[in-house]
């Protein structure tokens, strides 16, 4: 495979999921850390050369004159992925598999890991009166989306099929630090058992 | 291929995705309507049988015991094209056609779509007062994904590679009718050029 490089910050669950995937596929990954905080991502060198979208993470494949980037974290992870037993082969797990991980950035992620990042990183006290008064929709969908993942775990061990698949990576990334957007796991039973199965996989990585 | 339904709502343009997909690949589908603004998709019934995530659209995979059901509507989308032409073969070209994919769900159908519905079919006059509170917020974030898109599209001919994909079938559904939620399609000339292109394909079929 090419030279691999994340464009990541290190505090980004988004970032984590593809080097989770990474370390479980033992795949050498480079990194370059951004702070977005201080609106390292925004620059006019990022947004012409790295992502005009303005975010992290990128997966940078090759580099010099045969570089391609490649944004959104649920399909980087499909690049390192493919071919891999992280991808079922059955037609409609690979497609189910992808369902989790649609809900995931429509359902999970701009619940859960907006309030992580409002109440961890931005703190309270500095959120403006729109983003107050977004909190509340972000409190329910979130605990929406955990008590969904619940009761679909209920009864199996992974999101699809026997065996780990990018539907659990890319669900493990927010929900296993969803207590930094107070959220009660506790509340969660199947979840925090899948979360323990999650975190004994063999070549396991823990976000920083 | 097992019979194939798609529990839909006519009006939804995340059901005219799959609609789009299954007419373009020639694959038969048989339809069963709710309507949303009615609550119809989170009664009981629906929640314990069709998707406990209370949305359409859901593809429903074979009928009596065997039956299977597939959310969110990318992922039926991939489900109905696994190995047609409507998804790369390339390493790259299919993690980049997911990455588009998933900028769908996350930058581009929040705000284009809901401003659609907020306008169109819920009216501006009826809006709580938290959804007033978005819709600046919306429209930017609509602005940002078409400008995107325009900038990509210049000097392409499709999202990725040199022939239609998963990619624009997603971006088309609630692009070309954008201006029912008041962006104007005109400010984009890269964008109107691909909506042509689109709607010339063989077997295309129109939203209602």
């Amino acid at each position: 495979m090419d030279h691999l490089t994340l464009h990541e910050d290190p505090i980004s669950g988004n970032c984590y999921k593809i080097k989770l995937t990474a370390a479980l596929l033992d795949i050498p990954l480079a990194t370059i850390a951004y702070d977005v905080t201080k609106g390292e991502t925004r620059t006019p060198k990022f947004l012409a050369t790295i992502n005009a979208n303005g975010r992290i993470p990128v997966l940078q494949i090759g580099t010099g004159d045969t570089v391609r980037f490649l944004p959104e974290s649920n399909a980087a992870c499909w690049y390192l992925a493919d071919g891999s037993d992280l991808i079922p082969t059955d037609r409609f797990d690979r497609a189910d598999m992808l369902r989790w991980m649609f809900f995931e950035q429509y359902n999970h992620e701009p619940n859960v890991a907006t309030l992580r990042f409002w109440l961890k990183f931005v703190g309270e006290r500095n959120l403006s009166e729109a983003q107050r008064g977004q909190l509340a929709a972000k409190r329910a969908g979130g605990e929406a989306a955990l008590q969904l993942m619940d009761e679909h775990l209920t009864g199996r061990e992974w999101f699809v099929g026997e065996t780990p698949t990018l539907a659990d990576i890319a669900l493990f990334a927010y929900t296993h630090v969803a207590e930094d957007g107070d959220f009660v796991l506790g509340d969660y039973p199947a979840i925090q058992a899948w979360l323990t199965r999650m975190s004994a996989l063999a070549r396991y990585v823990a976000l920083v």
